[in-house]
């Protein structure tokens, strides 16, 4: 049996931004020399998500609008702590961020099979940054043969 | 350590519709002869949903009005492409689809204990197809002992 | 290669309310001698989630307002039925916890490194209940090494 473990680390320029990863978790499956099981891809912070869809800016653009209209926040450039949040009580500003987490959620399983990431067509993996502008870390965690 | 890998095939007539598959799970999950471990149930498209819920059709009715609320999109009978997405000037007319597919998420883990799925008395899984028409693959993918 | 099973049991009082469960999965962490591998953290029922977020309260009523917002259903000590679903009809009253559950999610896989949970800085396990009053189970099924 086989684990393999390794953390990404992003520094985004802004609020919020999405990473095309599937490359790096491809690598880490190679490095890992995983035959056949499952990849977890995690992030370590509680205001950024995992998910795979489609790589196709239009798409993009309609994503964030969407995480914008069911968890509104401020605008990406916007350095304010935007709509009201009982969370900024605490003196944080990122109230949406966690809600988007919530949204999109923080993880996902890449199925691996015969050493590849055992992906649809279409599949493309991203990390989805809500609170940028820091250091961020993901991890990448193999399990199998 | 065992671990094995099927994909099932779905080709709906309507653009949306739920199919319940926590039969062929279990049939995958004897075949695997799995005795403790995790199934992942994951779809292969951007535009669709595995997740567990009841099996009641009056409860699908409120999730398909739920996700038309929440990501809005033609209704099922209509091949028009409905509400407009930026995705749509890459000449796709299935936006809606990708949003639903990130509102109810494309993968479960199902635990295996004893052999069987350990799954609570009301939990069933479904496929949630929303970009149907055409021909989609899901993946079963065994690990454990 | 090592795999444990354990079954975590709530009754709450209201119908919503969540339970930080972060300490009862590093205990079972211990118990199970996972060196590296997966924890898999899942509501073993339909009106309940399972999400890794802050611990902060202000947060928490954020939440609550926000699962109210987008999938609307009776106060957390109103013992009606609140808004109208069509799964009501079969005699339920507890069709807004099943969208909450949908939109939430009902599981999270932990990564284990070096015996310990692997989570971020300000990464803590929740229970989410949506129809309390009555016992609930939660499973936790450990794999790795």
């Amino acid at each position: 049996m086989k684990t393999a473990t390794k953390y990404l680390t992003f520094e985004l320029a802004q609020r919020r931004g999405l990473v095309r990863i599937t490359d790096e978790v491809e690598a880490f499956c190679r490095e890992s020399a995983l035959e056949d099981g499952m990849i977890l891809v995690s992030a370590m912070h509680i205001t950024a998500a995992v998910f795979v869809n489609d790589d196709e800016p239009g798409l993009h653009q309609d994503i964030e609008e969407w995480v914008q209209r069911l968890a509104p926040g401020p605008a990406s450039d916007d350095r304010t702590a935007g709509p009201e949040y009982r969370h900024h009580h605490s003196g944080e500003d990122n109230g949406d961020a966690h809600l988007k987490n919530l949204l999109v959620g923080h993880e996902v399983i890449v199925p691996v099979t015969k050493g590849r990431l055992d992906l649809g067509p279409w599949q493309q993996i991203f990390y989805y940054e809500f609170d940028g502008r820091r250091k961020k870390r993901l991890i990448l965690k193999a399990l199998g043969v």
